[in-house]
C-alpha cells in the first residue's frame, strides 16, 4: 500500500538529497550529521557509518583529505511513501573527481543511493543511505 | 498559445521521465510499455518502436543483453503545455555505460528526448519519444 | 534571516536555470539576454559580461563558433530566499562538449553557478551569475 508523497514533502526530500551532496562537495563534512537521524546508518563503499558518533568519525577522516575535490551529481529522485512521516527512495549518483596536479575531472563512481527518509521535528532526515554501484543494481 | 502546466502535472511528468530511465537502468524493459500509450511511437537510435507490440519486441531484444549496464542521467526537463491533457517537452540525457570486464564507466551518448506526454486514466504517459543526439540539435 | 521560497518560485527559478542551459545548447545565444535583468552581470570563465549590451556582444561572439556543441547539465539547485522578490542560489554544472571530427564527448568543465535571481514583471530573471570551477569551491 503505497502512500502518496505530497509535493511539499517531495521537494523537501529533494532539497535534503541536494544538501547532502552540497555539503560533501563543499567539504562541510561535519555538517552532514545534521541531515541524519540520531540512529542513522550509512553504507558507503564498504563502510558502515553508524549514528552521530560514526558520522563524526567519518567527517574527521574525510577532513584529512582536503585535496580530494568532488562533485556529486544527483538525478532521478524516485520516492515511495511508506507513511505520513516515512518515505523510501532512490537517487542516482554520478561522482566526479577533480584530477590532482592539473585540470580536468573523471567519473569515479556511478550508482544509486537507496534511502529511507523520516520526518522529525526539524524536517526530513536520512535514516538509512546505502550506496549501490551500477554493476550491483 | 501555450497552456500553463500546473505544478502537479509538471512533477507527474518529471516522475514519468525518471521512471522510464529507472526501468531501463534496472533492466525492467518489459515494464517500459506501461509508461506508454497504446499508440506510442519511440524513435531511438535509428529504430522506430511502434505501439505495445513494438515495445514488447524491443524489450525482448534488450533482455538478451543483460550485461549491458546503463545509467540514464536525465536533466533539464522543459515543458510546453498544449492542452489540459497534452504536454510537449524535452529532457536531456547523458547515457553512462559500465565497462565490461573491469571497473569504470564511459559516456555512450548525449542527447535529448523530444517528447509528447498525454494524460490518460492512469496518469501521464509517453505518446512520442524521439532521442536526438547532441550533434543534431 | 532566510525567507522561505515558495514551491511556485522554486519551480520558476528551476525553469529559469534550465532555460539558460537550453538556449546555450541550442545555440540561441541572443535569447539568453531575455533571461537577465537590464543590469545583469555574468562572470563566466574569466570574462565579465555587463548588461544587455554586454550580453549582445557575448552572443555575437558565441555565434561565430557554431561548431562547438555543448550540453550544460544542471543539477543540485539550492536556494536561499532573501526577500519576496530576491533569491540567491547555486546550481551545479557539468559541461559536456561534442568532440569535433567524430563521435563522442568530453567533460570540459565542472563547477557551480552562484546566482542572484530577482522577480520582475515578466517573472524571475538572473541579476548575477558567477561560474566557479570545482577546484575553487
Amino acid at each position: 500500500m503505497a502512500v502518496n508523497v505530497s509535493i511539499e514533502d517531495r521537494i523537501a526530500i529533494e532539497q535534503l538529497v541536494t544538501e547532502y551532496a552540497y555539503r560533501l562537495d563543499h567539504q562541510r563534512w561535519e555538517e552532514v550529521a545534521d541531515l541524519c537521524t540520531d540512529d542513522a546508518v550509512l553504507f558507503i563503499r564498504g563502510r558502515e557509518i553508524v549514528g552521530q558518533e560514526g558520522l563524526a568519525d567519518w567527517a574527521a577522516r574525510r577532513a584529512e583529505r582536503p585535496n580530494r575535490r568532488t562533485q556529486h551529481q544527483m538525478t532521478l529522485l524516485r520516492l515511495d511513501g511508506v507513511s505520513a512521516d516515512e518515505v523510501h527512495g532512490t537517487a542516482a549518483l554520478v561522482l566526479h573527481i577533480a584530477k590532482t596536479g592539473g585540470g580536468g575531472t573523471y567519473v569515479d563512481l556511478i550508482g544509486e543511493y537507496r534511502d529511507e527518509y523520516v520526518r522529525e521535528q526539524g524536517g526530513w532526515k536520512f535514516r538509512r543511505r546505502r550506496l549501490v554501484p551500477l554493476d550491483a543494481y
